[in-house]
């Protein structure tokens, strides 16, 4: 049986962070959903459309990995796709207290999905979409921290605002 | 000379981790004022008046519980009561260092009243009044996270939303 | 291809804890071994024998893993076996800092071997191997805690001892 | 019903931060037992009955606290004086969780005894006992950390090693 | 060649916590540039101008200390002022990994700028701007966490809102 | 004036983690003491003098950094080379806490000394000379992690033992 993984996130915008771990992902697991959850209250500044858009860019190489977009709880999410396993990356202990609580949450909900944890690789443990953002939008450059198509985004973005 | 304490929260709504420490107060404890604070600036998902309400009925087992709102510092309502204790559940390390910061500040403002910490029961050490709205928000079952009052509470809310 | 994960740990002796994370692992995983690291400079209360003996006894249940020793790096051990992955509980912010120091550490050994993290169950997030020896010296109970065949273990040592 | 509380600790030596804490469990109970455990396998710098003798003298000042040994499990301690509580008091993130640790261990053991966090005075929220004779060791002056009869009875035992 | 710093902050309003940080890098620095950073997106209480006047204010016993606002990278801010130097006060574990984020983006956009950190001292290290205007909002007494003209100050924006 | 800054630690054995403060350290300050402190009971694989000596081959190449070794308090040490300030180097969230509380007590011993603390490299994040020691000891390669020297240290100490 092929072994199925769901990758969530908010991804405004993927960065180098978010690529290290759908990238393990791909290597552990047969198929991976990275799904753009479109849940959240605060607003974005990239659009879901966008956000997947991007995602399905930089993730073009990875040859068994999707991209999607779901509206709604994460667990239904990862039924719907038959996924046995959540995967999420680990940074910090922020990151990490959360992680269990959401994780938690999820197995009142569905025991039968496990979530699994991989370390960000060292280079981007201190790094998250925000930073990239506020970077950004003072002209500074993200180049270490994104992939090209995104460093384009940003700069449309800053510039069209 | 009986004792007194105060549990203070936001409980939007309550959950079974409130429960569990308002028990454990109660047992340690004479009386204990659960005490709604209504000066978050965030939206709440229930008015101050639901929360008192709710609270009540799920605290009306414990004979020496009395539940009010406030509107103020907690420190000005716990010196209302003749309280000598205030009472907080720990969860995580997040929790601890927003809890030391409140605890040093009412220190300040009042060192004769105590801040005393209970541990929540690990079954809901990852538990919070977030995830809940979260969950109930796209229709997942929270009954083993609230009881069935704040179930059918939150049932509602989210309808008539 | 079988997926092949690695659960290494000293286990001295499992507890429920452990087999809440060996049991999770064997539903993710085709196969699993648990692995004995035979390292530790600190003098244990069981020997590697009866830690293994112990572990197979209480693991039987599960199919699919194996129960081994080893006296070396796990980085070795993972690749004489194949192994894709190591999986590693979580309880704790402490764990967290000192699990991801030796995932550092494995990357730099052998960048293949990924290692993933699961959440040991809330009932069990305190538990550790330690704190049941501490219990089980001064005859408190510990049924709650190590299954009835390693209860009885900690009984016949401290007795001997 | 008289309220009563122990604190535990190994008191190697007692330093202000734990009279800080006596201080103010003994405002908040009626009755307090200062309990002195003797089952670390860690060679300690002084004696049980040091260290007895040394808390009874600092102590002394507060009417409702008595101090005593024990070798065993706290809990069985707890229970002989038909405590109530354990109170402990917190500092920092580390001692957070070894503590969350222990009192979901004595909560196995015995759920009807209570254990309750108290904050230590900022001023001490950094001090411990190790560091006291780290500090002694090398005839660093401890006067703003501990009694004058612990200061003076470091500078015996250090002259006398 | 003398040595320049720049610390950093939004400063909404000034506390004893951020004096203490501030004397302690004057006496480390030949001179030392407070900056009110004018990006935040949510609502401050002062306006950059009256916290700029406020600071400047109670920084005025200090010879080697300037205050200005910035709008915009902190790090083009540190560049303009030929600073070799951030500094940043360090209080609680929140704090500790933010300012690793922070820190870490820093490097990336100028290598050539270090960041150093101290320890507030232990009487404020519970201290934020946020308590102390919630606790002014209430009118509860700010006097010993801020200076006596940042008290007047809250109490004439609470009395005029 | 120039500036004087003291680099502690035990550098059992120096790390590349070591370097990169000891690095740092010597743009900001005028003079770096490496001082390697002897005080430790617990058994270092290097002695004093071997530890010394791979820190002077390591840090040759930075003009103005002197290498030595101090028995006793490091705030004594300090003082004797006129050192306006201690630096160390900041990983993670463990690191934190103790730092703080030695910087606490040497606060208490000479106010007038302050604490510096640098984040240490991303890529240097998790590791420590424990780590190497464990990976050299079974024949792990530590190129990646200590200088040249420093390998083929480990590698004869690891041999003779």
């Amino acid at each position: 049986m092929a072994s199925i993984a769901v990758c969530p996130g908010s991804f405004d915008p993927v960065t180098f962070g978010h690529m290290d771990i759908i990238k393990r992902a791909s290597k552990v697991f047969d198929k991976v959903y990275v799904c753009v959850l479109n849940n959240t209250s605060k607003k974005p500044l990239f659009t879901v459309e966008e956000r997947v858009a991007l995602l399905q860019e930089v993730t073009n190489e990875f040859g068994n990995v999707e991209v999607e977009e779901f509206h709604g709880l994460l667990i239904d999410y990862a039924r719907s796709k038959n996924a046995s396993s959540i995967v999420r990356g680990l940074r910090a202990v922020s990151d990490f207290e959360y992680e269990m609580q959401i994780t938690s949450m999820n197995r009142v909900l569905d025991e039968s999905i496990e979530t699994l944890f991989m370390m960000t690789n060292n280079q981007y443990s201190f790094l998250s979409s925000s930073i990239v953002k506020e970077v950004a939008k003072y002209s500074g450059s993200v180049s270490e921290l994104v992939p090209p198509v995104v460093e384009e985004a940003l700069k449309k973005k800053f510039k069209s605002n």
